[in-house]
């Protein structure tokens, strides 16, 4: 099998890795020469068999993966598949799909979990779209996945966007767990009764109820940095976050931890709160509190 | 009427102004000899007629006023009345009535709000303890209270430990309430469109639904310094919002605004966050996301 | 001065008699012909002065205004003033803007805040446009809002869309005050101790720091309820908490109270939660914890 | 070695087996002649060798806990070791260490994570005390923790108190951990497009940033319902959230997803909201909002 892969950044030429060391045939693209097998969209597209191609979108939601399908659909022809693997909204995926269906080239969507571990682990896949185009692709998810049964990295969530709504809401899910550890990590480095806190995260390891690939992240990191010190407290937020707790507004759906999360991370980034400033100003006029000036 | 004020700090001594421009007489104690009508506890006890006498104890929670309660017990006779008017923990209450019953001295507990304003507005009042003791002092209430009809400034809320409990209780509402203004302050501030925030927060001074007293605090804060310039984002809380969430949870009351709202008080004194250095080394363990060193 | 208003509703109507009893000439126009002053949008244009009409569109937001908006573009002439007054999403207020400058009408913004009792109280309003229109409906907006200062009532809130976004905000500070409150109620409602809710609330009315119109409207609602026996647990939102809390994200402003004020809504109109039921089987597996059959 | 077990119950019984497969001789006893090997707690305390005793108590935390204790105080002597395996809250631990030591009696505290799995998988261990004190328990540790290195499964935490807070931090990031998924489950369920929603958790079980062995469970307790349709929405909460969100407010930590999961559970019992009921009568009051009558 010979494919098209456009975008080689960290997880796309990860993936090109490992779908090589599968057996697959990949022809990858990037705008960075030192990265990219051949020079342009167009040459990629000619690398590839007319009718039968498939490519492999991997590059940086919203504007550019637009701009790529855009052109791709100009160059594909029918029978071709493009594969939007990357952080997509899943609200994209239908106006791709219709444009490429209009030059008779299927679309599907697979939201791709993973990170950096993916080259090793593999990556957890869901993907949306018909079931005649996930078939056909099946050999390259197949060499993208973990090891072990298909279905425990691998799922045909639903129709044309279900693969990046799926991927969307393991994203929230993730802010959410990340913020269970970690306020569990804050009280247990609040209290001096607990003198090893990074032991304590560790022996969670096996047979808690908490045990998780996050929490052996978490074990790694505090073991090269038991307080965390060298890290500051400064945290970024990917689109996906806030597109879930968006679509639980949609849905009518509570998520308050979900939220809770996405908002500690806002909080996070903040030099100064102008809600705490107005709390302030509040009980100084109400009460006399002293306040603190500005800094 | 002659009744006795142990503490003049900056509510009792508003209290003693009020309560004597009521024509009820005050003598008031205080350790602070600049402000004290006489020397001791003891004094203040002999200034009142024996039996009959009403002591307003106006200090510090907790164990200040533990040490006032159990001085006064061994002062005063049968008959006397003690009213414990500070932020008291309400399970604080039954304790020192049982202790003062020994003595055969009433107890009654009183929350009070209005802050300093109280001088000039009244204060509202709420009220615990046995009805004919909250019958003797009304003279007192009556004179501190707001004008207007009694039930709109005052409350006997239940038996010992109502009044703290209510005030407690309205202390919490008040957190969620501040809060909420200010993350609407905080929406307000961060739109480039709306140019008038102090406007806004003032045209919704009569007639809409978010009119309060509150809001016309915050109306003159913005009026001060438009933008809070000179105030830090740095938020005190004092007891009552941490007893209010402690008791929603030993009720089974879900308590997600109030709780919210003490939870971004202690963030708001947080140097930095433990638990967002936590998430952030998650991010950079899965993702190879980059960290931001600490400062 | 003769002005136009579409929309005979509730607030409409109420708000053509304010208009009235100011002096103010009103022809309005509904579809419910028991309320219209004319039969048709047409012979409402028709009414108006040609070149200095002044139109109030007050009709549900979205489709209904979007549908009037469109209307009137295509029956009004230059000079012409449109002012949409209903809870319209800000966004949607330049594209309406644009399509009148088109014809050479203008156009404003108003937000407007006080329900059913508008009428006797007043209108509290936040407005976005061009000033000069501003001044031009000042007549309009001096006659709707309430008593006292104009810049207690109302405001002009910055360039267009300006007051819609205020008002967006206004109704996400009332969604956490309303819910601070409710806590409250809550905890004094689960607590024995605490023998009289309804005066304590009462209580608060004057002197304290949470009084407010809103917890008017609550005692008065405990005076007729006291345990509010009669009025279900179900809370309807509209469109305007959830925009607020997109909002929030879309500008990476924490917002943890007002979201769990909508979240609370969303979770108060659910037979059953999908979530809780997944925390019980996760429960059920991993400690063997009994669950509870579904009913 | 011989060491003694008090409390057979689900836990306890199944700790017995997996120590006497380790090759621990086990005297157990309970209430409940069915499962017990000794009449009587005195019994028990006979077989084994006095000042060696090594006495392994699994009951109810509380009074029940408390009680055994102190019956065990009265029975062992100088050199004998009494470790509290049950969910104990952390406070309750220094008494009882002081207690036993006026006895000469050892005491560790061990907080154990596992539920019914910890029989096969093996239980993890966080344990406070004396150094010398877990040294001489490190057999009983080793047997009952999982395979693998002894610090994956095993800490000692810090002193007398920190195992069972180490527990209850453990027990408070599990809330956090169980609300996460299930937003996700609610989210998934919620959105018509995705059509496997077990199929998808099933996908993350390899290769995802969210896997874990909750994961794990909440895919199986979908194999087994795949909506989850016998399972009623009601969720139990042991002492140990509560407990961790009374130890944030006292510490100043901030814990809005933890307590959101704790709340979440509240009003997952709730058979209807009286704050709801608070909303829906202040809509009903200001905008005059339908509510819905009581059912």
């Amino acid at each position: 099998m010979h494919i098209g892969l456009v975008g080689l950044g960290k997880m796309g030429a990860n993936m090109r890795t490992r779908l090589r060391a599968a057996g697959i045939e990949v022809t990858g693209f990037d705008r960075n020469p030192d990265v990219t097998d051949v020079p342009s969209l167009d040459a990629l597209v000619e690398a590839l068999p007319a009718g039968e191609r498939l490519v492999w979108v991997m590059v940086p939601s919203g504007a550019i993966t637009d701009g790529v399908v855009r052109e791709l659909a100009g160059l594909l022809v029918p029978g071709d598949l493009v594969i939007d693997g990357g952080n997509s909204y899943y609200q994209d995926d239908a106006p791709h799909a219709a444009l490429l269906a209009e030059h008779g080239v299927g679309f599907l969507d697979a939201g791709v979990s993973g990170g950096v571990w993916g080259l090793q682990n593999g990556y957890g896949l869901m993907v949306g779209g018909e079931a005649a185009l996930v078939e056909r692709a099946m050999p390259v998810f197949d060499a993208l996945r973990p090891e072990g049964p298909r279905e425990e990295g691998f799922v045909h969530a639903g129709a044309v966007g279900a693969g990046h709504f799926a991927k969307m809401v393991h994203n929230g899910i993730e802010y959410g767990l990340m913020q269970a550890y970690a306020e569990g990590f804050e009280l247990l480095a609040a209290k001096d009764l607990v003198t090893d806190v990074h032991g304590t995260f560790k022996a969670w390891s096996r047979g808690t109820v908490v045990r998780s690939w996050l929490l052996d992240l978490l074990v790694q990191a505090l073991e090269e940095d038991p307080k965390l010190a060298a890290i500051d407290d400064w945290v970024e937020d990917s689109g996906e976050g806030r597109w879930t707790v968006d679509e639980a507004i949609d849905l009518a759906v509570p998520a308050p931890v979900i939220s809770a999360a996405l908002f500690a991370r806002f909080a996070s980034r903040q030099g100064e709160s102008p809600a705490m400033k107005a709390v302030a100003a509040l009980r100084q006029q109400f009460g006399g509190h002293a306040v603190r000036p500005a800094p």
